[in-house]
């Protein structure tokens, strides 16, 4: 066979499972949008069929032939081809490496591991839940070793998620970060300015709707192919041919589903500027979490945090809402735009002590894969962290080490791509203003092109091609730093609480 | 193998193909509900894997292997299991009796035939039209004689929708209608008494939605398991499990959106009503299409224009609405729910006159199929008979022979349905009355449980178990006949119109 004819039959099995990844996808979505109350037996049955349909198009050996055939004669392919290629053998790894009996016995620990957590945490009951997280870690290091990556499990798990990132790599960025960043953090809560957000109240929910709507637009949204319902829990799923964002509102919160959902603009900015062509290989796909995260950032704090962007549409939303912003001028506005409130629960911190929170997970989990905290000490170990970190000390477990469920299923090696996606954003926005220094006067005109543009040329069209390093130093010029985010948050936060 | 273990092994394969079919379902729902203006690509190669994927699961030979065991040993099994046995036969046969090349010919003609048709209707041009309806003609004779049913070729198209039924069946029912129907209509359309729907204007569509949400509820529709939204066509897709209808609204016919939603609702609760257990197999499947629509019309119909039914929703619909009734009667409001006026276009026709649309186009339809009518002539016999039938000479073909989609992609056999639902639904309505002589009077105080709860022990929990004929002679001891729905035409609207 020559290369083209197996490269193209390659082609052939990938957009089968792009395809079926897609229609499984949006049954996902519709799951959190639509679903009638008694419908989810129905639902688990589908996703049931998709899974194992999925599993067996990903699995064809027909791919495993090919493969094997491609990468003898990579000579003759292109450096696009050879990206296809490379990505295409870790996915078909991934998904035939794993012996059946842990596929299965994972599964049913998911399972297992949600209820068992969602009880241990209305209990605040730690002991329950650390068979549970033993077993987690356990089959985690199994799968690193199915996947030839020997003893380095957690740098396995962070792959996963942040293709080409290590513990490494992070334990240094994040110990620069957190050096300065803790004594940031004092500095500017033992500010006598306080943010009065609670002067926000009685947002109608039809015109949050349409002002977030006119906003994300604005932004560059294609809604086109692409839209924006309501779910329980906010998310961007779908690829750039048909991209499924959520929100929801709170009367009295009105900036939560506003941000929330220029946080979700921005991971659908970054699926809509993907390949539409190549949705279906690495050339069109998401270089990972990191770099997805830091789309969804710098548009959530960047640009919609700024003045610039308030400048623009702060007359829009009085005029949307004249009787609840009449009250509020437009420091308190701003000042409630950029509130930073510690607080023990990530999903609701602030921006700055975010990546404190994240810190936190990342220090845990390199020690529970390392052997050196035991899972039955990690409440003292959490909360001492918390105490160090944000001042803050948990009452209970329910708040600290209980509150996420990430580790419930073994999503180890997640968390620190929030963290990587900030730095990364604030990188690349540092870059973008040494070439465009106008750039926020056109968002003060309402003109977000030129960045939507640089992001869609520099980050979007590269798919998978580099890394989340790779590709800030490409573009950048420099290697991967958090003294960009530091400078950021400084220069936004200080002049406003401690001028 | 014993007959236990081929049973369940059959039943492992219906439900791999009922739960394809029931995401293939949901995806089509998002199509016409959801789907962003330029996402369609996307979904025509969604669509496309799932038909294939649908397609492998419902010829996979272990299925043919499987029933000819159950059928060798059909002593074995129990009547229910025989009625699955020879269902899924009927299925497997028309699944795998058709020759690649036919099945492909026909879907590329189906696609070929609703552009020819689409153009042919805007220009009203129906020469242009000739050759794709004598195609599609020529196809379907093709595709009885694979399926063995010879010359009996407009038998099988009408057994695919409506299983049992026969044309010799319904064209005795049918001119028995006929002769007792034209007179009907002109005694009526020749009144004074002229409805003032005009007067219906001004309803905000925000209060309609509640209204038939209300209303729909209230007649039993099950929203913990389905819900209504909005598409351009009104339908009902899904399953007991999850029923999804549609609906649209015109400001100024606020009936058009009530009575789509009964309709549809007619159509939910029977699919709400089949056994949830059995949903993959025939004994949780509908009938057919005869059967499916008599639950339709009858909750639109006899339920939905009672007096008994306004008795208790008018002074409802008035205080929601109480600008656009302060200048409306009673007696208006409900002349306008039972407003009769001939038209020549057969979804814009009221209850009465649509049989007359339905009896044009099965004794067309059966000419066709007999070879006594060219396709050439079509144009001429349709005007003749629209004159005969309506009183009304259509005055191009985009309103006479080019108005319907359905002989586009080769959907004959089709029509009579519509018309048989009407005459099962008046049938068993005055079959309930001699039980429930008080019925209505339920109806005035709200409560529509009767009837509700005797249809699903009568018609929904029997599945696919007797054919309409039969399941109608079961339920009221009668061959199935057009005098009920003639009686009914008659007590509704004589008294209206000649009183």
């Amino acid at each position: 066979m020559s290369t083209d004819t197996a490269y193209n039959e390659l082609l052939t099995h990938l957009k089968r499972v792009h395809y079926l990844g897609s229609v499984a996808s949006l049954v996902g979505w519709d799951e959190q949008v639509n679903l009638p109350p008694d419908s989810a037996d129905q639902r688990a049955e589908q996703n049931a069929v998709l899974a194992e349909l999925s599993h067996e198009a990903a699995t064809n050996s027909r791919i495993g032939t090919l493969l094997t055939e491609l990468e003898q004669a990579a000579i003759n392919l292109s450096t696009d081809q050879q990206v296809v290629v490379r990505e295409a053998r870790k996915e078909y790894d991934r998904a035939t490496k794993l012996p059946a009996d842990y596929v299965r016995e994972k599964a049913i620990q998911g399972s297992v591991g949600y209820h068992a957590w969602a009880k241990a945490r209305a209990a605040s009951d730690f002991a329950s839940y650390i068979p549970v997280l033993e077993k987690n870690i356990k089959l985690a290091k199994q799968e690193a070793g199915y996947l030839g990556w020997g003893d380095r499990s957690y740098d396995y798990m962070i792959d996963k998620h942040d293709p080409g990132m290590t513990a490494a790599v992070i334990t240094k960025l994040f110990s620069e970060l957190k050096t300065e960043l803790v004594p940031l953090v004092r500095q500017i809560t033992s500010s006598k300015v306080k943010p009065r957000s609670d002067k926000l109240t009685g947002f109608p929910v039809d015109g949050q709707f349409k002002f977030l709507r006119e906003v994300t637009e604005k932004l560059g949204f294609n809604y086109r192919r692409g839209r924006i319902d309501v779910s329980l829990h906010p998310f961007c799923s779908g690829n750039g041919a048909d991209i499924r964002m959520t929100t929801r509102f709170r009367e009295d919160e009105p900036l939560g589903a506003l941000f929330g959902s220029i946080h979700e603009t921005g991971h659908g900015l970054y699926e809509q500027g993907l390949p539409l062509a190549h949705h279906a290989t690495a050339l069109g796909q998401a270089a990972g979490m990191g770099v997805h995260e830091s789309q969804s950032r710098m548009w959530e704090n960047q640009v919609g945090r700024s003045r610039a962007f308030w400048a623009f549409f702060e007359p829009r939303f009085r005029e949307e809402f004249p009787a609840q912003t009449s009250d509020v001028t437009s420091d308190e506005l701003y000042l409630a735009v950029n509130k930073v409130s510690p607080t023990l629960i990530r999903v609701e911190a602030d921006e700055i002590t975010y990546n404190l929170h994240i810190i936190l997970r990342f220090e845990i989990e390199q020690k529970l894969f390392a052997g050196t905290l035991a899972v039955k000490d990690l409440p003292q170990a959490w909360n001492q962290s918390a105490e160090e970190l944000l001042g803050l000390t948990p009452p209970d477990d329910r708040m600290g080490v209980l509150q996420d469920v990430h580790w419930s299923d073994g999503a180890f090696g997640y968390f620190p791509s929030y963290c990587l996606g900030n730095m990364i954003a604030a990188q690349l926005w540092y870059h973008a203003l040494e070439l465009r220094p106008d750039l926020t006067a056109d968002f003060a005109r309402g003109d977000f092109s030129w960045l939507l543009k640089w992001l869609q040329t520099n980050v979007h069209a590269q798919g998978k091609r580099h890394d989340a390093l790779a590709l800030t130093k490409r573009i950048t010029g420099q290697e991967l730093s958090p003294q960009p985010l530091l400078r950021y948050l400084r220069e936004r936060y200080l002049p406003l609480y401690c001028a």
